[in-house]
């Protein structure tokens, strides 16, 4: 009896039990208001919002789960942290801040009010983090796996928006950071799934050592608030810019489209880092093609004109790998060796997960 | 051979093959944009908005297959009208004015462009008669069924926005048009849908005659534009409103929870269409509890003081069915013969959806 009293203390919190508005209530109740442009957040039929002479930026990501993440590897507070970066990525990318998002998740019966609450618990570390509001959402429950959709507005002012087509030749290209660990941490993540299923012991523990950057480029990544500061601090606005995160490759040629120009990209200058480089060579990848195609860095890929190279030069963080062309000289990455291969947008595809 | 190139031409064309850029290029190429308020649409890192001197008004919704739809009575075109037209409705009942949504697509394998495009006509047939803009979204595969996210922007005046927090004791309760409908007409596609199944025949047609009213109330359910200009023509500013999505009862509860107010709503009241009636006998449904609890209506639900009576009398296609009392008197529904039934929020809930 006592026994029974136990485990009934230690069950679950049931999502069913609290109905829709109370989970709503319960979820977002850790989620003070933080900007002057939120009027009114959770609780109405819409949340109402003042951009006042600013401009409103609005960017939107759905996650599906057996696509976008998949639970043996992820836990659930950093799939909700990395849910809301990707979106205030978005809108750092048009050189703007972010500061509301909404939140609907589909929730299928298999979760409990704890799992909903870690992920949560995620999503509120990256308001903090970033200074964001929480001021919306739906939640329901999923007849299959976990959907997140997440909407964020950001304000910028008119002139200093950037967008992708503004790129113009003998522009530089820059990129943040450094490129394609986020791409080899999900290797490394599916490598010990699949050596824990082997080993069929329910103890086995993955072998991370010396890998921890990788890993926490793919579960748990950035948005470079940082570089957008910097990049205004430097009096350097970018021509055309764009986060990484389908690939360097896609990311390129979404530039070049939209701005009508080719580019050169030096393969020597394409930052990455001595963790991915191991990785690659432990799987026997090409480090160069995880780069350029592994996509999820969430860096910063931006055009400057010639005449800010040295202010660029100064900003930590920042590597020029190549210049803007004329449109008729097409995309192509240089290889250390001379040779132009032209780049061709093999950036990570939802529709086709099998090929990743 | 010749049939074979005849097959070859039929072939429904697959998603993955235009890829999820050139997927969200096709699907949204025929979507103008109207307002001055969008600078910019799909195709960058984010939509850029500008209010100008409004406040902005963001609502969100996900609708997932098997939940919140069911594809075997719902065409994908009213699908996606619906999907699109309850997210302006809850901007309308702000008292604010829709203008842009985003539109995030997770799609299974089942479903071909063809169908793609059948919802896109739908979000694009509301865009239009509401004069929306689509200015963004994300579209991916999906493991398992169809996921739609819809995020719709608005703007209203910072004086003439209207919460749910403002009833006072004596002020009246109105609705706009009829209730239970929706509801009716989805027990209808039901029944009919059973009635096909035990039949066996593929050729099965299902009788909506004299029906048809209740079947385009659950299948392409309007928002009540119209009744937002006509308070403004006639000077009335409410001083709460909703749309009723849950059902009467769960948002007759929202309003006086959150303005701390009770209520008496009176049976006799309550607007219910002819066809309603008649498919409730049908059913051998309880009427009222259906125009109570039934949902998907998206009327308005909205409180005016006592002054605007003879305002609100004037105006086509609103019912007085009550009045906000003080918060110690409850919430109650006034029943024919003069008993008070305690009102209970037995509202469409997604996560109850066995029950419904």
């Amino acid at each position: 009896m006592e026994n029974n009293q136990e485990q009934e203390d230690k069950k679950p919190t049931e999502i069913a039990d609290l109905g829709e508005f109370g989970l709503i209530r319960y979820l977002t109740k850790d989620f003070p208001l933080k900007n002057e442009s939120t009027l009114k957040g959770v609780g109405d039929d819409a949340a109402v919002l003042h951009f006042g002479d600013k401009e409103a930026l609005v960017t939107t990501d759905l996650l599906l789960e057996g696509i976008h993440f998949d639970l043996r590897y992820v836990p659930l507070k950093h799939l909700g942290y990395k849910a809301a970066v990707v979106n205030f990525s978005d809108v750092y990318a048009m050189n703007g801040t972010p500061k509301q998002i909404t939140v609907s998740l589909g929730i299928s019966s298999r979760f409990t009010l704890q799992h909903i609450e870690e992920l949560y618990s995620g999503i509120r570390l990256a308001c903090e983090v970033y200074g964001v509001d929480l001021v919306g959402g739906d939640t329901s429950a999923s007849v299959t796996g976990l959907v997140i959709s997440i909407t964020c507005l950001g304000e910028g002012n008119k002139d200093e928006i950037v967008y992708r087509d503004g790129a113009k030749p003998t522009d530089l290209i820059c990129v943040s950071g450094d490129l394609g660990a986020a791409y080899m941490g999900l290797q490394l993540l599916e490598r010990e799934n699949r050596v824990a299923a082997q080993s069929g012991n329910p103890d086995f523990q993955p072998d991370f050592a010396g890998k921890e950057y990788i890993l926490e480029r793919q579960l748990k990544p950035e948005a470079r608030k940082d570089i957008i500061a910097a990049l205004r601090e430097a009096g350097v606005k970018p021509t055309s810019m764009m986060d990484v995160s389908d690939g360097l490759s896609s990311e390129l040629l979404h530039i070049c489209h939209n701005s009508n120009t080719g580019c050169r990209v030096y393969e020597e200058k394409i930052p990455i880092d001595y963790q991915t480089a191991v990785m690659a060579e432990e799987l026997n990848m090409n480090l160069v093609m995880a780069a350029m195609n592994g996509g999820e860095d969430y860096e910063l890929l931006f055009t400057v004109p010639l005449t800010d190279h040295d202010k660029i030069n100064k900003i930590k963080g920042v590597s020029v790998i190549g210049y803007v062309t004329k449109p008729e000289l097409g995309c192509a990455l240089v290889t250390r060796d001379g040779a132009e291969i032209p780049i061709k947008a093999q950036g990570w595809s939802a529709f086709l997960t099998n090929n990743k």
